[in-house]
């Protein structure tokens, strides 16, 4: 266990991330509030530095840790989001950074991460594991391994995403009611959950997964930790966790309300939504809570909250998707 | 020549068009800001009703219309934004259309204004004058032509652009220095240089065209209406006007600073930025201002505005940009 997440370390998240990590924006179009039958506030989390919420949970933990510990660099495993936070924000305090990859990590992420100085292990996602071979650079290092949710401190960074949009929904005058977080690990949705609260938000929290990667949803109904089936390739790539970690799991059984899943065609008939319509490029992970709307399985208002989370997207990806669901 | 504009113009049609039109953000991007060496303000108009910022100028139009006259319908010829501005202007007031568009307008543009319940009539944009076929109509039906950008009406609807966007950095405690609006007629751009002097900024605004298509800047130098040399189709499918409207050119003789040519190229660049780094989809007319910038063209803040003024790019068109300029 590495902590345990408060109401007051989001509060404090956010004072430490303010000098580093972008507000970004609430969104609303009239032509999503239409076909959802009721207003939809966006929380734009695409446009966070490295394209995704990965640099506030990033960021918030390097801020704490020691400059000794920081001399020594830090090393991460991810399929692409979390390796960009972590890049990101350990080149903006001049910390060397490590981060081990799937070989079919989107080449995208790949090269955001390269674009931000980091050192990139690649491993077979088949027939490594990724843990194993970011301990070892530990043991040899001396390094921090930094953990992509199952950390107090990165969930209190990625919480600072409720804490900002209760906020923004406050000044336009309205509360949440329900808000779709995109789920994994779950540290994006415990945290957002608990920075709700933080603004003295009781809004119903759902976590959006892929159909047979949706362990938070299993979890959440068993009362325990439960992994999910698991299966092929989802096209949601920054949300196949096989689990809940276990700081997340613990936070969000007092901050969110349940689960829901989502299928591969939902989440790329979101992307395409979001292109065409919204004019936002959306990568299929971080349209999630979109996909739960479009597809009827989230809203009843009045007002719902959506988390935009991620936006690194292969171009090709998109095109594709928009070729299948084009809109109107 | 139908009216002239002046800036009492905007501030009513800001009044006008409240009900109606996206109050749209104004975006910021750590990056872009360090890859332009100073603060850029992005007014984010592809996020208007209809993806760009036509709806504007048409519902004001509209809105101005007597009931008579609305009775017997609208019709205008577009390559497509103007297209879907007027189609859901009209569908929104009840009002018929007839939209005259070449066969070769992005399929986006096409489906959009479908969408909207526009009745269309397809011209080939080699052979045959689209001015003619709209004016046969008018004759036939009675029905009113709705000009893209020579009407007074439209370039003022089209001017609340720049008041909003002057109010919006006045809100960020920061005075526009330099605008970039890309330009084909030139009713957003002149409008763009009224919009800001209503709200009391005299900024240096830049009409951004694509190469060969310039008729804006090189009226400007040469201080009457001349006519581009014009060439093969530019990329910039929205900004082809062989010269600046008479209304337009009379208003930008006295807002706007001077023109910007960008290649094809430029464009490309500028929307595959957008979609890598900034997540916006942007069209490649839409991009001339962000191209400008990218290219070097433009820029020297401290605080400069780039309006991104539309959105519906085919998805083939966008991935095609970003295989071409992969970021970062």
């Amino acid at each position: 266990m590495h902590g345990s997440a408060h109401i007051a370390d989001i509060e404090a998240a956010a004072a430490r991330l303010a000098p580093y990590a972008t507000v970004t924006p609430v969104l609303e179009s009239p032509a999503l509030n239409a076909r959802a039958g009721c207003r939809v506030l966006l929380k734009a989390e695409l446009f966070q530095r490295t394209g995704s919420f990965k640099f506030r949970g990033a960021m918030n933990f390097l801020l704490q840790l020691p400059a000794e510990a920081r001399a020594r660099g830090v090393v991460a495993f991810s399929s692409g989001n979390h390796a960009q936070g972590v890049a990101a924000a350990a080149s903006e305090l001049g910390v060397a950074a490590t981060i081990v990859m799937p070989k079919d990590a989107p080449a995208a992420k790949i090269a955001g991460t390269k674009a931000f100085g980091a050192r990139i292990l690649f491993y077979d996602r088949l027939r490594e594991d990724r843990e194993e071979i970011a301990n070892a650079i530990v043991v040899q290092s001396g390094a921090t391994l930094l953990r992509p949710f199952d950390d107090a401190a990165v969930l209190a960074g990625q919480g600072t995403v409720g804490l900002e949009f209760a906020r923004q929904a406050a000044n336009l005058g309205v509360t949440l009611d329900r808000v779709a977080v995109p789920c994994s690990g779950g540290g994006l949705v415990a945290g957002v959950g608990l920075g709700l609260r933080a603004a003295g938000t009781v809004a119903q929290v759902f976590a959006v997964e892929p159909q047979d990667f949706d362990g938070m949803g299993r979890s959440l109904r068993a009362g325990q930790r439960m992994a999910a089936p698991g299966g092929p390739m989802s096209v949601a790539d920054a949300l196949m966790a096989p689990m809940p970690g276990a700081i997340p799991f613990a936070v969000a059984r007092h901050t969110v309300a349940g689960g829901l899943a989502v299928s591969d065609a939902e989440l790329e008939r979101a992307v395409a939504y979001a292109a065409q319509v919204l004019k936002l490029v959306v990568e299929p992970g971080g349209a999630a809570g979109l996909a739960a709307l479009l597809a009827g399985k989230f809203g009843g208002g009045p007002i719902v909250g959506v988390v935009l989370s991620g936006g690194n997207c292969d171009p090709e990806r998109l095109a594709a998707c928009c070729t299948r669901w084009p809109e109107p």
